[in-house]
């Protein structure tokens, strides 16, 4: 009787007329307000929500009891406009922008950053905090989790933003956007003294920046404070601990990996004729069966690096130009893109669209999301058993043993120390993303300058994985991300890995026969899981409790270690 | 001896070292101040200027004595550049972005015209203006004639602006891209009521606009406030003069056209399959001959209506999904917006980029530089002497008559009073101008009520062109311009095509032989003239100005009225 007690109360709480009441007005009121200016933003196909039978409340402008939070709220919903302005910006630049306006959209784009800025630092933003941080104290009742959240995510990007000038702000935009064509060229053309010079002055720029935030906070690690921006709630001690675990046991796991695969016959190679339209025919239909939304996103080719990107409304991913050899390269790009793709439409665009709590969690998570698609997933025999019957299909093979399950889920579990890392296996990543912290830290904490970095680079490379780089061109030009001032961003693909790997252990726990979905190339039971636990959180949770939420446990290299020897070591 | 004096005075001092001295230290000064932030924003391959052999001087940083309005320039940079923003988000709207991003777009863009308006009516900028003027009038000598329409552009922003609250600013932007969508919509149902409730809100919400401009100024047409968005420098009685003379004029003119043309045969219809990728090389391959430059734009084909747009580093051009059975159609939209496209290209933009100075001179000169290229040059015989042995070519019909020269122009020069104004031709579109300036005057001044507008268009279209539309579709809903809230727009067209005639008869004169240039597809004679005389010129002069020192006379309809007459009614 107790229990059914216990269940009524809850029952009729949910359903309790006066609550729906309540609810409703709030709705109604805020309806009323912001019809005007506002109106719902969601431009998409009205969607069935079988969850919740009451129409979504638009939290970014329900009201509040507190004022000055509610000022906050439309100060916040204003800059995160102007983000998603930036972000289209941004997209159009990669992918339709006519090539001459290449230097005046930098300007337009530095510009939108600048404006941020400068409204996230406003004198007013400071007072209207701590006021909203009174009332919070003061009426605990009329703060829930997503308000107090939304706060706190304000906070931290006031105090990001506050000690960096509107200049150097605006400069950083600019030359992150002129770091890619710095990149395109430097790769093109392998010319170091040039790559050098650019690679100093963004290694400066970003010191100033992490130099002035620390000088802030009264932080000491320059580098911690330019990792924050990608890895919130992560410290450096943390990472170096993980990568300390990671590398002694993969240090000894390489070898025996290395020694299996050697009595295993080599795969064929499928480099052959496959046509650019058919591949991006399959990695549009893969996307799809992960749960990418067409109707707000777009996945394009282009000369660039690939990049994810957008907003909840336009998300549009981009990878390289197709190899018309080998299918394999794009549709690995676009299933890592995709997973990002899924994770930015899958944020709470409905309730919080612009508000900070409604954004992503950072690097970290983002890898996360995209690794558990492109490395956990698209890794398994399973995959393969999906994919081979339809490549053969798509690419006019059928029974050519190249497309055969077994050969293609060789090709992508062959592991082999190599000099780049987008072409390394899944083991020996690893070791590409210490090397390349090691480097950054030291580089921004001032132990090493820029001029000795090929050195320390191809140094770095024999010592972790016995390679040597030919030249700059595959050795330390190989990545965008110091061309663009990403210092602080590698870390992330690792601690990304990580996460994957223990989200795919509690989802295999948590939903019944998930290689067999696989096999069936029924992806929606993971991602939509992945949607519940993660995407539609948005910045709800720390990362610790966003972990723990999902899987549990806090983060911990035990899984990935564990997935790596399953997959690599097993009989 | 005096003569050649003279000509050394003049010499020496265009030579004189200390000028270039000074000139060269301003722009040393200038790049020092800015480089940081600014650096030159074109990011095209440099062009080999051979007009001038000194570096541009970029006006828009270039120091200048009067702080006042120095801070001004600066201000309206970051306005111009909200307005190129808003440009590339608009042009992205219509041409890639994903269906579903469309209501957050609306949000966004309407959101920068509101942060743009918030900027040019902030307190300093009318006190700004001020000091300026005051520094003018005691300083004469250090203003240029440029500086001085800048100032005189700023503060005619100013008094529009300002009078208009900035909600009603992001509203009416808001609308103005949702009306395309609505527009769309009500060309695909007919449906009226809904129509007539949408048009109703944007003749009410562009009255209180009016009323606001008038309370201010004191004027006291609410149509004329608007007009002067779209034809600066144009009066309300100007237009009713210059068409009374045209159509008492062409009152006369028509019926003999059409007895004249009732004794030719009939053209060959050329309705057949052209296939749409050749279509659109052909556009686009006539865009670059009339020195549309690629490199810095481009041409869409859209669900959506012909828009022109961008700014001289980024000009998307838009036209309709081609009509695979009708090349003609694609053909006469292209070279309309191309000829959009060239102006907005050639605009000043390496010296004033983003100043109110280096903006195109609105929609009666916008339309004379589409309607020279598209209904004065391609309707001339020569164009189809160039064009008929490349569309047999290019269509697959060597010596097919439907492609010969003779009947490509008979059909372009046919002349037939009909409903819609996209098909009409050149004689009778001045009377669907009429027709629609007289409808919208009396919407906005508020003789017309919108759910009279259905007789009102038909008893007009009767009236003056004696035909009777079907229906809404091809009656009072066929123009998107009061959807989008163009009132006051479509006389613009009008005054083009007198302009477009008496621009084209001083080419006659100035240049040698123009027709032969047409007949063998060189334009570039014709479209520099109009770039040195036009485009090159921004807002340097007032629209009668400009006229002038393009044609030597002020406006008038004797030049389009002597052009008609002699293509249609010449032996």
């Amino acid at each position: 009787m107790k229990v059914f007690s216990k269940f009524w109360h809850l029952l009729s709480s949910v359903f309790s007329p006066a609550i729906w009441k309540e609810r409703w007005r709030k709705v109604a009121r805020v309806k009323k307000k912001t019809v005007l200016i506002e109106d719902d933003e969601d431009g998409t196909v009205p969607e069935v929500d079988t969850k919740v039978s009451a129409p979504t409340v638009v939290r970014q402008y329900e009201e509040h009891p507190s004022e000055a939070y509610m000022d906050l709220k439309y100060r916040f919903r204003d800059i995160g406009r102007m983000g998603a302005i930036a972000e289209t910006m941004g997209r159009d630049f990669l992918t339709a922008m006519p090539e001459g306006a290449w230097k005046a959209r930098l300007g337009q784009i530095a510009f939108l950053h600048r404006r941020m800025h400068d409204d996230i630092t406003n004198e007013n933003v400071r007072r209207l905090i701590d006021k909203s941080k009174d009332h919070l104290e003061n009426n605990k009742e009329d703060w829930d989790a997503w308000d107090i959240a939304n706060l706190r995510e304000m906070e931290k990007m006031y105090d990001r933003h506050e000690p960096v000038s509107n200049e150097m702000t605006e400069k950083r935009a600019r030359l992150a956007y002129e770091g890619r064509r710095r990149h395109r060229d430097a790769l093109a053309d392998g010319d170091w003294p040039a790559a050098r010079e650019f690679l100093s002055s963004m290694v400066d720029m970003n010191k100033q920046v992490a130099e002035a935030r620390c000088k802030a906070s009264g932080a000491n690690s320059l580098y911690q404070s330019l990792m924050e921006e990608y890895m919130p709630g992560i410290s450096v001690m943390d990472v170096e601990d993980w990568f300390g675990t990671l590398n002694k046991s993969l240090t000894k796991m390489l070898p025996k990996i290395l020694d299996k695969q050697a009595n295993e016959p080599e795969p064929h190679q499928i480099e052959d004729f496959y046509p650019a339209k058919a591949q991006m025919w399959l990695n549009h239909a893969l996307l799809e069966s992960i749960g990418f939304d067409f109707r707000r996103g777009g996945l394009f080719e282009t000369g660039h690096n690939p990049v994810e990107g957008g907003t909840p409304d336009d998300t549009r991913l981009v990878i390289k130009n197709v190899d018309i050899s080998n299918f394999m390269d794009s549709m690995k790009s676009a299933l890592h893109e995709g997973g990002h793709g899924i994770y930015i439409q899958g944020l709470p665009r409905k309730t919080w669209r612009y508000q900070p709590v409604g954004q992503d969690m950072g690097a970290a998570v983002q890898e996360s999301q995209a690794l558990i698609i492109e490395m956990i997933i698209a890794r398994t025999r399973s995959f393969y058993e999906f994919l081979s019957p339809r490549v053969e299909g798509l690419f006019h093979g059928i029974h050519n043993p190249k497309l055969s399950a077994g050969n293609l889920h060789a090709i992508k579990t062959r592991v082999k120390p190599s000099t780049l890392r987008k072409k390394a296996d899944e083991v020996t990543y690893f070791f590409h993303m210490q090397h390349r912290f090691n480097l950054e830290r030291d580089l921004i904490d001032g132990k090493l300058k820029p001029a000795d970095l090929p050195d320390a680079w191809n140094y770095g490379m024999r010592d972790l994985l016995d390679v040597q780089p030919e030249g700059v061109r595959d050795g330390c030009l190989q990545d965008v991300h110091w061309f663009v001032g990403k210092f602080g961003y590698f870390p992330s693909y690792t601690v990304g890995h990580m996460m994957a790997a223990q989200l795919f252990d509690t989802i295999e726990d948590d939903l019944l026969g998930v290689d067999q979905s696989i096999a069936k190339g029924d992806f929606r039971k993971i991602t939509d899981w992945l949607g519940e636990n993660i995407h539609a959180k948005g910045r709800l949770l720390s990362f610790d409790e966003l972990v723990k939420s999902a899987t549990g446990k806090t983060l911990s290299p035990k899984p990935l270690l564990k997935h790596l020897e399953g997959r690599y070591l097993a009989a």
